[in-house]
């Protein structure tokens, strides 16, 4: 089955918003076997509405229209969407009753405006809306001779999203054919995306049946496997089987097999094998510690680190002697060292790791050029570092030394 | 002039990816007076790709189709465009030798698909792009008796915004009747949305002739002010007279009035003051130097930093008494004042910045729950700290805290 996605309000058609209730819409519809063939954003002019209806009945089965259902002049969807199916309007007396109580509940006045969301389109089944004031409505009616169906959810992501879950969804499920999706995703870091296309497309492609989907991004690659079949057994077998080829074939490049990110990998390890950290950056700016403290519980392993951006203070929080600096310059593999030991040992975590290099667009020389830095990881047996040469912006020189950093605990403690 | 814009792919449809390039097109096409009606993102298949040309057609002005030029089979977007219009398509000589030079030039060899590239609607003019291999296209044509501009550029972003705002704009800004866009943004924080429209409202409302728009997020409100005239001058007048009205009201809480980030403007006003800067963090763990360090050039006043995870690391770092955590606990006025001052003295900055709270989901009490953050800034002068709130989630607190660091110190600066 064939679904259009309408997605309703002026705001969506200016530079500043955008749609994103979508994506979620698809993946629900994805997961019962439903096609999306179309999205369309229209704004909040009635001609333009009934245009964007008919068009979408003509072409699909299923049309989901969102937004335009609340109580402002600007609402406009019921209208439109009965205009398109030729059908009339009827206040609903229960719907009158339940709004008006819910005001009085919550000792809010209700002006009169509210009571157009009390309007049903004629053969319309009302979806009740818990987290608002306008309802849902469920149309299974016929355009031009054929069956068609039409759901109509409120625009906040926080209404859209429930009422579209638990109220939709169950409803298609009675009507399209059954199929069992399994799904698998995998994430890698520190591979470029075309050496991992060349490295995994001859495995995937193989598996005809399992649809696989590589994203780039964020200094990462996230491969995405789905296979639907008549029996979920089936279905999670192959993706089963073909994820477990890929993580082979990608090796340490793997970090993630069920969607946690890499700083919740990094995390889980600490714990997992009672090791502390504690880190000394300089160019990503506490970009590093931000991202570990964003996982709850992170303090439990992550005891803290320095912001070392003026040399004086590689000295006074990690004890880097001055001489070190003025010797081979404050972006070099010996001060990165001296960084992840002297934070280990000023803190007494058992891991330490030092960030130095040039994040730009400033501060490069032939030698020392914008985007080399050094990364370097210490523990009691031993400190090392590494050399790296990114390429692009000042965030995103950051973004991947802040990236490799959390691999190389990662890798240190695999 | 109303235009329909077409973001063709077939990763467009599904959960993970979105048409982002739309929003660069409507902020050029709003600029010179194009209003966008309509988008339509459609996968690539041929049938579909008419559908959606032609549909587009039959309701808007101006049809900007993105995508589905490269060289792939999937790549369907002149085909489609082409049938829905009822023109030919002939191989252009000149681009076949073109392409073959940059090939050339590159010591790739060029592969067969790569003439698809070569290809041209009848009656087109070819829009080189600079960036890639699959030049634009731009109609100038009729369908069904009406004047009809069709612009077709490629999906990457970094072909498609170049040729689009170098090459598309300069044909239609000869096409429309000249329209002069004055703009505005003024950003302000620490004032909820509603507070802040119930304050603006009653004097945006009365300037009929400029479009204002308040857009929340980030712990940020943004007023986009819009007007468009016959000669700039007018628009320009309008917009700043207007905009120096919202300024007035928004008093302290008014940060940026040309689109700077709280960030930038903080490390501006450092910089202008030659005032330093140093940080604790304890529940943001990093998040506000990350902030201050995206500013390029922030190592003129920024020193750096200490994320005090652990209590002990509170003393290590910042000389915060052991037992004045013992008595009030990490989280208190008196710790956050501590680690003001004591930053400032280990670091040698002139302004120091201490924060203590329970970003969640753990780690609350009835006394003390998640969301409680205190904040201090301690200069030559004095050491005060503020006591905050906050709702939401763990980033969304971390967030808050962050933004109001930043906060106090632009404001201890003004």
């Amino acid at each position: 089955m064939n679904c259009e996605i309408i997605a309703v309000g002026s705001e969506l058609l200016t530079p500043w918003r955008q749609d994103t209730n979508s994506l979620f819409l698809t993946e629900k519809l994805n997961e019962i076997g439903v096609h999306v063939a179309f999205k369309t954003i229209v704004g909040d002019r009635q001609k333009d509405l009934v245009s964007a209806v008919r068009t979408a009945l003509g072409r699909t089965d299923l049309v989901a229209v969102m937004g335009g259902l609340g109580p402002t002049e600007d609402d406009l969807s019921r209208e439109a969407v009965a205009e398109a199916l030729g059908l009339t309007i009827r206040r609903d007396g229960s719907l009158v009753a339940q709004l008006s109580a819910r005001f009085a509940a919550r000792r809010i006045p209700m002006t009169d405006n509210n009571l157009k969301q009390t309007e049903v389109i004629e053969g319309a089944t009302v979806l009740p809306n818990a987290n608002g004031t306008a309802p849902g409505l469920w149309l299974d009616t016929k355009f031009a001779g054929h069956r068609k169906l039409v759901m109509m959810v409120p625009g906040p992501p926080s209404e859209c999203k429930p009422l579209f879950a638990e109220q939709c969804i169950p409803r298609l499920k009675e009507i399209v054919p059954p199929r069992f999706i399994a799904k698998r995703t995998l994430k890698a870091t520190m591979i470029p995306e075309s050496t991992a296309d060349a490295l995994l497309a001859p495995i995937y492609k193989t598996y005809t049946d399992v649809e696989t989907t590589i994203l780039a991004g964020h200094a990462e690659i996230q491969l995405n496997l789905t296979c639907a079949k008549r029996n979920l057994e089936t279905a999670q077998s192959r993706v089963d089987e073909l994820a477990s080829r890929l993580e082979e074939a990608l090796d340490a490049h793997l970090f993630s097999s069920h969607e946690e990110t890499l700083e919740q990998i990094v995390v889980y390890y600490l714990e997992m094998k009672q090791e502390t950290l504690a880190v000394a950056e300089s160019c990503t700016g506490g970009l590093l510690c931000q991202r570990i403290t964003s996982i709850a519980g992170s303090s439990r392993s992550f005891l803290g680190g320095a912001i070392v951006y003026q040399n004086e203070l590689k000295t006074t929080f990690a004890g880097v002697p001055p001489l070190l600096i003025a010797t081979h310059g404050a972006v070099s593999p010996q001060v990165a060292e001296a960084l992840a030991r002297g934070i280990r040992l000023t803190t007494g975590a058992t891991i330490g790791v030092g960030i130095t290099g040039i994040a730009g667009p400033g501060g490069g020389t032939e030698e020392k050029p914008v985007g080399l830095v050094y990364i370097a990881i210490s523990d009691a047996q031993k400190t090392q570092s590494l050399e790296c040469r990114f390429h692009g912006d000042r965030d995103r020189i950051r973004l991947w030394a802040s990236q490799q950093a959390l691999d190389l605990v990662r890798r240190r403690l695999m």
